[in-house]
Formats: structure tokens, sequence, C-alpha cells
């Protein structure tokens, strides 16, 4: 089940994707939510029940409900989420490169939910940054309100999955020692294309994710290299915060971000394409674009 | 001004403090919102506007609608705020007492919108931490949306004022370096006990700010010894991030936290009060409880 929300005829709406193809889910079943945070909230549960009554629809009356993604502005797949919690340094790749000891509890920021941007949307850089880097991750939305949730039972508490990008401001988050500032930008969090709901992804310890810019591959790691995989995550997480239906959880990015590139370091710039791909999940792209 | 918040009969209510009586304004007048968060996205000026209305209501119509504060339950006046943004090293005096550089742009992190509490609600230390502190802080409501806010225009972004305790577990946030973990466990965000509308405090460069704990007095500073005031920090982070209505800005805490008491640190344990207060804003009052 993929998850997507759009914009069609000026209406924020979401629907399930098959191919290039999207069934727009309020629009077959009135008794629906209008948006993709009211979806959730009515918990995973409802939602793989949902599944199973979308496949009892005749063929020919889904038919009426089919959109072609073309016609469609993609949206992130969550756009008001209660919080953004981004982790640091959760890849023995990425903490090779930059010589950094790996942690033995999760290191956390927040991104407030102003700097989501959806699939193709600009990641703007800002006149004043001058050191602009990506991030490629995996991030899970939370599908439950949960509070000291233990690693078996994490996977209860994930809604599904998509892909992230922890876009930074290097020279802001370096001067600062913390990184939320030169983080929290408006667009430097590009999230999706859409979610896949946890069912679909067999084993999230074993993804491969991949960073390319302008078609160079830059990331190319596996979520196997996570210091904490997504149930740990949780786990820890839920021991400092209680965790709501819809909040948004970036894993950490692997080896091969900009700022640390051999023999020196290669910041992004106006015109570079972004891409990201997780097997299993989707590939996110953005443009960067100067701030006007 | 004050914008009260409160339980009566189980029902998330608001209204305006006057000495020790409620009015209650979505009984008052019915076409209100019945949230703070909504009635503070109407606008401030539609709230400026309300007072002039209230005013013209005769006396004998608002008694209806007068209750007492012992008869409520008060709430932290924002629950669902868009982020809760927090600046650290903003005193100079705090900035000395722990042989900090000032720095030249704010730095910042943020809180969760779980970590909120409202006065008189416990202040929960978790099992696991060992070093629970405070710090007293004048907090900031946003009241309208805004990027590139100029320094000379800020004041009309703001809603109001409150008070604000940055709860901290000093041994995690040290130990992370990063400080949002160690800051964001539920319930270290007490916040209240109203919101002054903006309009009510005079000169927010001149406040004094203390903090007792167990009626000892622990800071006793003032908002003059901000090294960004609010107007200034409401235009840095407008840079960054684009500001909206119910986004606090807790603008950092001044000398005599306790991790940095001489000749040695007191931390907080269950039982203890602590105790905040803001001229022109209020006092907020909050127990430190162990976890059950």
């Amino acid at each position: 089940m993929k998850l997507i929300r759009f914009l069609y005829k000026n209406e924020d709406l979401y629907g399930l994707l098959d191919g290039d193809k999207i069934l727009v889910l309020p629009s077959l079943f009135d008794w629906l939510p209008r948006n993709v945070e009211d979806l959730i909230n009515t918990g995973i549960n409802a939602i793989l029940e949902l599944e199973r009554t979308i496949n009892d629809v005749p063929v020919r009356e889904k038919e009426k409900y089919l959109i072609s993604i073309n016609e469609v502005q993609l949206l992130a797949p969550i756009l008001n989420p209660p919080k953004i919690i981004c982790l640091g340094l959760n890849y023995r790749d990425h903490a090779a490169e930059q010589g950094a000891r790996i942690p033995d509890e999760p290191i956390i920021f927040m991104k407030p939910r102003t700097s989501i941007v959806g699939p193709n949307q600009p990641i703007v850089k800002p006149k004043f940054v001058k050191k602009l880097d990506y991030e490629g991750e995996l991030a899970v939305i939370i599908g439950r309100r949960g509070k000291y949730i233990p690693v078996s039972k994490a996977r209860d508490y994930i809604f599904g999955y998509t892909v992230f990008n922890d876009v930074s401001a290097r020279d802001i988050q370096f001067k600062d020692r913390q990184w939320t500032r030169g983080k929290s930008f408006d667009t430097f969090a590009p999230m999706g294309p859409y979610i896949v709901v946890r069912d679909q992804v067999r084993n999230p310890e074993n993804l491969r994710i991949r960073t390319w810019v302008n078609g160079e591959l830059r990331q190319d790691s596996s979520t196997s290299n996570m210091v904490f995989n997504v149930y740990e995550i949780i786990h820890h997480l839920s021991k400092v915060m209680t965790l709501e239906p819809c909040d948004i959880i970036a894993t950490g990015t692997p080896a091969g971000v900009g700022v640390f590139m051999k023999p020196e370091p290669k910041f992004l710039e106006p015109g570079d394409i972004v891409e990201i791909e997780i097997s299993e999940i989707g590939r996110l792209k953005n443009e960067v674009t100067a701030e006007i």
C-alpha cells in the first residue's frame, strides 16, 4: 500500500498509488477522513482493514476514481507532524567518515514542520548559506501513541516508511555546534514521494539507500549499517517522549555526504538535482534553487 | 488581557483572568473558536477588537459567565504549538557563569509539544535521569505568520508572553552534546499560568525574572541581560524558518541554574517546588515528582 498525497484541482487529497495511477480514497469512500493526518490517526489496523475493503470493491467501480499521477502535483505525505525527530551519527559508515565515536544512545535534534517540502519541490538555498548539503535518510512514520515501547513491540507503532532528505547548512550547523538552526530552514526537509505502509517492507534493517547529485552516485549504503535500527530507535525515543501518530523519525544518514568528500567537500548549488532512493520504498527527487 | 486556559467540567475552555475570576469567553460569545489555538489563529487584531467588544457588554451580562479560578484545573495556554523554539546562551549572566562565549547569532534547539505541562502540574523526573535542572524563561507566543521579519516590525508578530521552564536533564544534555534529548522529556516544558497579550507588557526588554526552589531564590535577573532581545530573536529566527501563529519561543535563561551553582551543583529532586516569576507576566509553579 503506497499512500500518496497530492493537489488535484486545488484540493489537498490522498490516494493509493499503483503504477502511474492513483485511486483517490476520499472520493471512493466518502466516509474517509479528508486528510492524511486524520487517516493515520484512525489507526494502522483501520488502514489495513481499509485495504481489504478496497479489494472488495469491483474494478469497474474503482476505475471511476482513478487519476493519472501526471495530472496531480505531489505533496509531502505529512504536512503537520506533531514532531520531526532526526538522528545524528546513526550509521557506522557516516560516523567513520568524520572520525566520530559511535553513540551508545541516539543523538537527536528536531526540525520544524515549516521545513517540509514534497517530491519535485525546490530546496531553496538561502542567500547567506554557503555550504549546503544533502543527507539521504529512511524516515519512519509513527502510527500509534506510545511511551516506553519495548524493542519487541516497536513494529506495532510504525505506520509506514518514506524517503527523507535532511538538508543541512554545514556552515551554520558547525558554527553553532547545536545542529538545529542549520537544519531548520524552510524547504530543508524534502520528503516522499509517498508512504509505504509497514506491511510492504519486508525488513527495514536491510534496505539499500542511495543518493545521487546530478546523476553522480554519492551515498550507497544499507540500513544494515545503522547503529540503532528502527525498532531500537523507537524504543529509545519513547523512553524520552511520548510518540504520537504522524510523528516523523528521520533515522540518520550513511556515508557520502558532501561535506566529508575527499579530496575536498562538494556542496549543493542552485540547479543541482538531488535524488534519494531506498529499495522497497521509492525515489525522492528535488532540485536546488536560489533564493529570490 | 490575560488569556487563561483550563478544564472546567471536563471541557477544555479559555477565558480572561481578572483577579481570581475568569470570564469564560466561548460561553459569553458563542461565535468564538472553541480553543485557544484557533482563537490565536484569528489574528492579534481580531483579539484586540474582541477586547473592545467585551468592554461593551454590560457587567450584569458578563457576570453570568464568570467562574472562580478555584473551580478549574489550569492548563498550559498552548497545547499544540506548530513549534517550540528555545534559545541557548541568550543571557550575558548565564553565559558568564559557565565561561561560554556570547553568540553572535542565536543558538537554538526545539522541544516537542509532548513536553508541555501547565501550571501546578508535576514535572516528572524520569528514573534514569540523575541531574534534573530548571531554567526560568520568558516565552513569546507568535500571533502572525512571517518570514524575514525586520526588527522594527517584530512586535507586530507577537501575540503575547508567558512564563516557561526549560527543564533539562543535564547528564543527558552534556553527554549528548546536542541539547535536544535531555530537554525533550514529557513534562519538561511547564508553561503558563496564562498569556499576557502583548499590549499589556510595557517593555519586554526590562522585566525582572526570578526562580525559586522550595522558596530559595536561585535566579534573579532581568530581560535587559538578554544577548538578543525578543525583537532581534524574531528577526533572526524568521531568516531561518517561517514563524506561525501559536509558535512558542523560549528566550533563554539567566544565571542561577542548578548545575552551575557554587561550591557545587544543586539538582531537582521529587518533592521540590519550582516557581518562576516574571514581572508584568505572572508566576508559574510546578512540583517535581518521581516517575512511578
